[in-house]
Formats: C-alpha cells, sequence, structure tokens
C-alpha cells in the first residue's frame, strides 16, 4: 500500500473525544493509542460557509454513487394512532443500495481512495456490508465483506452481486468481528469498518446539514432514530455541531435512541443499570449489537441534546412495520420501524408532547430484510 | 363512486393524439371513443413559469411518498469499454417502492384520490403494481393488483406487503390484462393502467423537468431508455415538450428506444418490419409487452426526435447487469440494463459519437428482480 494521497485535506488530524489525544489521518489507526477509544475527525480551519466540512479537497474526489438528499415527508397518517401533528420521516433507505450506510461509505471510501487504498476489510449485518461493497466497485478497490451467515438473504446476495468477496460466519455478531480481524491481521489490509472509522462520520453528518437545508434553519425539537453502533447518530450530532458552529442553526434537538428490548446496552447505559443482562434475539438485527464501541460518546451526546434512550419490544416493532407499508406506502426494515415504536414509548411516557415536532430517520429498505413482513 | 372533486384542476380536459377528439377529464375513460387510440390530458392555460403543470390545484393535494428528484450520476468507468466520455445515468431506482413508476403512479392516484376514488385496479408485472400498492395505502383507496404468478417473488411480496389485494395470474402477460378487465367489468371499479392512465404520464413529465433543472437548459444529446408500454418514455417527452412552449429548454434530445431481442414490437415498428413475429422470453420483463397500447405515438415520438430504436439480447443484457453492479456500484434489474447494451448496439452503429453527451435511465432496483445476477 503507497500512502500518497493528493486529495486528502492536509489540514486534517484524528482525535480522541474522551482523552483529547491528537494523531495524523492515518487509516489503519482506529482507536485511541492512549485510552482505547474510537476516534474522530478534525480540521484545522472550519470555513464560515454553509457547506459541510469534508476530509477530501473537492467534491470531485469523492466516490459518489448519487447518496444523499433523501426526502422528508409529513406522516399524516399516524394522527389517529398516535396524538402528534408534527411527525416527519426522512427517507434514508432511498440511497443507492437501499441504506442510510451510502452516506458514510460514499466517504469513507472517497478517503480511502485518496490513500490508494487496494483491499479494505469490513465486517457488517448486512446494509454496510453492501455498500462497501457497492463504492469499492466504483472506486477499483477489493472489498473482503465478513457476514454472519444468518444475515437476510437479499443483504448477502447483494454483497456478492456488488463483486466484493463475502465471509460468511457462522456464529455470533462478536465471532464475525473476530473473523474480520484475524484476516486484516493476516493480510495486512486496511479494516474500514463502519462502525470504527471517523471518515465514515463525515459522511452520515450530511443527515444533519439536510434537515437544516430542508428546514431552513428551523429544527425539529426532536429526532429519533434505531441506534446499533451509532454511526448515523454520531454523525448527525456532528454535522449539528459543525452547523451550529458555523451560525446555520442556533439549537441543537434532542437526539433519541432507539433500541430493541433484547439487545439494549445504550438503554442501560442511560439508566444506570450496570448489571449485566443476557442478550436475546431481535428481529431488528441492524441494531443488535450487544457492545457498541463508541457507547461512552452516544452516552454523552444523549445528555448533552436531551434526549432518552427506550427499548421496545419486537412485536411493537413488527406492528410499525405493517402499520408504515399499509397505511403509509413505506416499506422499511423492522430496525427501521422500531424507531416509530420508540415514538409511541416516548409519547406514552410524556419525553414528547402533542404540538412538539419530531423527524424519524426510516434507515433502511425492506426489500433488504423481509423475513417478518 | 362520488365523483365529487375540489382538488382538480378545472381546466383540463383528455384528448385523443391520434384523432384529435377531446373529453372530459374522467378517470374511467382510457381510450378515445372514435379512433380507439389511448388518451392524454390537456390544459385549459399552461402558465409561463418555468414549474410542472400537473392536474391537482397545488402540490398539497399530491399523495406522496417522497418520489423524484433522483440524482444524476457521470458514468466514468465506462470509458475503457465504451468509447464514449458524456455518459450519465439518471438512478430512477432511487424511488420510494424502487422504480419510476412511482412518479406516475403518484400522479394517477392523487387524481384518484380527487375523484374519491375508493377501488382500482392495475395489472403490472411487478413493478407498477408494487407502486400502485404503496400510493393507494397512503391515499386509503384499496388495490387490486393483477401480476403473472411467473413475476419475481421480491416483486410479488411487496405488493402484498403494502397491504394491496394481489391476483396472481397464471399464463401470458395479456391473460393478466385480459383477468383485470373482467374483474373491472364485473365489479364496476376504475381501471388505473399505468400504461393507459393519462395522469399517469403527467407524473413521469418530471423526469424531463429534473434533467433540465440539473442541466441548467442544457439538454443532453440522446437519452436512452428501455421502453415496454413507454410510460417513462412519452412523460418524459410530453415534459420537454411543455418545457419548450415554457421556453425554458430550446431543443428536444434524441429519444432511443432500448427493447429485447425476444419482444421488441417498437424496433419493427420504427424499422418497418411488419412480419408476425413469434414473442420469446426475455430477462427483461419490464419491458416484456408484445402490444403497446401507445406504439403509434411512440413511432411519432421516435421519428420527431430523431431517436433509434434497437433491440438487445438477452445475453449482452446481463453481462451490462453486472458490469454496472460490479464496477459501477448500480445494482439495477436486467430490465434496466438492456438500455446500456441499447447504447453499446447505438454507438456500434454509429448513431452516438464519442464526443455527444448520453443520458440514461437506470429505472429499476436490482433487489427486485435478482434471478439472473
Amino acid at each position: 500500500m503507497s500512502e500518497v494521497s493528493t486529495s486528502i485535506r492536509k489540514d486534517i488530524s484524528l482525535y480522541c473525544s474522551s482523552c483529547g489525544a491528537s494523531f495524523p489521518p492515518d487509516m489503519r489507526l482506529l482507536a485511541c493509542t492512549v485510552c482505547g477509544e474510537p476516534l474522530l475527525v478534525k480540521y484545522g480551519e472550519i470555513s464560515s460557509n454553509p457547506h459541510m466540512e469534508i476530509p477530501v479537497y473537492s467534491c470531485n474526489a469523492l466516490v459518489s454513487l448519487g447518496e444523499g438528499n433523501t426526502p422528508v415527508i409529513k406522516m399524516d397518517k399516524l394522527g389517529s394512532r398516535l396524538p402528534c401533528e408534527n411527525i416527519f420521516a426522512k427517507l434514508e433507505f432511498m440511497n443507492p443500495t437501499g441504506s442510510f450506510k451510502d452516506r458514510g461509505t460514499a466517504m469513507m471510501i472517497s478517503v480511502a481512495k485518496g490513500f490508494n487504498i487496494a483491499n479494505l476489510v469490513e465486517d457488517s449485518s448486512g446494509n454496510a456490508g453492501s455498500s462497501v461493497a457497492a463504492y469499492c466497485g466504483k472506486a477499483g478497490i477489493t472489498a473482503h465483506i465478513f457476514v454472519p451467515s444468518s444475515a437476510p438473504q437479499p443483504k448477502l446476495d447483494q454483497i456478492s452481486v456488488y463483486g466484493a468477496i463475502a465471509h460468511k460466519i457462522e456464529g455470533t455478531r462478536e465471532m464475525v468481528t473476530d473473523a474480520a480481524s484475524d484476516f486484516v491481521d493476516e493480510k495486512g489490509y486496511v479494516y474500514g469498518a463502519h462502525k470504527l472509522s471517523p471518515y465514515f462520520l463525515e459522511g452520515t453528518k450530511a443527515f444533519a446539514y439536510e434537515i437544516a437545508r430542508h428546514n431552513l434553519g428551523e429544527m425539529p425539537e426532536h429526532i429519533i432514530m434505531p441506534v446499533g453502533n451509532g454511526s448515523l447518530y454520531i454523525g448527525a450530532w456532528l454535522g449539528f455541531k459543525e452547523l451550529i458552529f458555523k451560525g446555520v442553526i442556533s439549537k441543537m434537538p434532542k437526539m433519541h435512541v432507539v433500541q430493541a428490548s433484547a439487545v439494549k446496552p445504550l438503554v442501560n447505559l442511560f439508566s444506570g443499570n450496570h448489571e449485566e443482562e443476557p442478550i436475546g434475539i431481535t428481529v431488528a438485527g441492524g441494531i443488535s449489537v450487544s457492545n457498541p464501541p463508541r457507547s461512552k460518546l452516544i452516552g454523552e451526546i444523549l445528555l448533552e441534546t436531551g434526549g432518552h434512550a427506550t427499548a421496545v419490544d419486537d412485536e411493537v416493532i413488527l406492528e410499525w412495520q405493517k402499520i408504515l407499508a399499509q397505511e403509509n406506502g413505506i416499506y422499511c426494515e423492522p430496525t427501521s420501524s422500531s424507531a416509530f415504536a420508540g415514538l409511541e414509548y416516548l409519547i406514552r411516557d410524556g419525553i414528547i408532547a402533542k404540538k412538539e415536532s419530531v423527524l424519524i430517520a426510516v434507515t433502511g429498505f425492506g426489500l433488504k430484510d423481509n423475513l417478518y413482513i
């Protein structure tokens, strides 16, 4: 691997959000060498124009498949079911590979291309895998995707369709990560893990910029999303912070986290429940993450923005998947419909009031995970 | 059915593009009572502003799921394969149900809602069916979708997911249409056929408006799309005509038609081959239409714009499906990749030259038709 780059911005560095240590922008560095926390990107200079800061010099250096600029629609058919009047959905499944992951992947692979990387390893429950497969194909990078053999068939198929090498691993989600990690050690390839890459978050920031543009600076009061590793959640928060710094918006929305009752480490962290609990099985495969590497930062964002972390039951998740498809024309994954289940719980618990505005990220296309509908 | 409407524009009528006969805007009227040709929408008054004319009073009356505004990306990885420098793809599969059909359906169902229609019947090889199912769900209209039982499973599943009533018919595509037609006669429901509805074309017009906006009035020299019934092809042409009338653009692109070699009635019409030929089987299910009801108009558009109609072989279609996925990160249906096979033939035949700009519509998501990849 030759690390010569002309497209990467010269003023970027990586830093640890926990201890503050600073590092050069190396794609192989995925955690702070001092305290072990994952890293974030820091820009030496942030321009005062309203455009998003990106780690490459210009949009021409981006490996793009047309990701982002997803529509926001008003959910006017929840009224009888939920006593809320201002619920909006941002349809993130309308991305090139069918999930929000494309935002982060586009940026991560653009940087990988800038560093002339030839082989990239990723592990994923499916959506990130197919996304990385697609962008690596476009960038001319060989992608090695480690997936649980139990992932939905359309996601497994999609990875191969894009020409990536799929490594199907039997066992738990952790065993998939371990296998990817061993492969990286053995081959010396770059581990482009979406859950660890700081560049991935620089792509998902665009979610926040689009909301600001859509609402012309007026933020929704609440944002709700399903959170596993938090790559959209943290990216959106970074985007809002940058927008506040640039003076485009003045207020941060309350950023709520939804998890499945069977796998809820972030909810436990939020509620101060430190007892070890058994990890169960959930229909929401995209958020079935027992040990999110950036959980400390997610906890801080919850506190800072006044968000809540809520766990929802599988049967309510599946009920919402049906409601969204049959009454609202939105065919999403169970992982995505969990956010609407979360909305129901947050209203029930008095966290969200009738007149307040709510924006929900609909993260993945139902065509990719249709086991239960 | 009560036909009271407040949202339908009062200045619209329907007219026959063949004999010129004029009719009131009735959703049950799908063909000219004089000569039998399908109808188009006529506006009494076309404003001089650059906005698209729509048959409802305002955008607030639209049943929308966030369709349209699809990205255009430069195909910079075809260079070694095709000696062309300015090839662009408009990713129509990035629509709410995964195909361009959503543009037309949104308008057709908005009008149906305006007419207070409670039950709608459609027949489709799959994409139009799932699209109509989704928008009817949102509009509170009961959808009856007649499909060939041989349609790809993800498309059949998708129709049911949106809560429509799927009528699976064994036999030829024509037998599906006959069954739908019989059902309409028996029940007295409205036949909202995408291939016949003039309102459907008023939705697909937006494809042209977006190209004009994207290119700031500078049109691509060639547009290539797969054509079965021609609901995107004719809609785009109507859009370009309207844009010329409004003075937004000055030139019509050459509009090329691609069909599969096994089912090529429009290619035969174009080349003056009037011999009856047996209809074969093709991997491009979306354009497997042996007798397009608007073929006369499509022939006229080919002549008027200087377009060509080209038939491509299944093996080349499938080869392009792979190239697009593996080298360009675009996972589309065989129906969609046929347009790139068409581009290859048009360049080979000297119809398109190296420096000329070409825009290709990528009509449907590969997740919905993955039998061959």
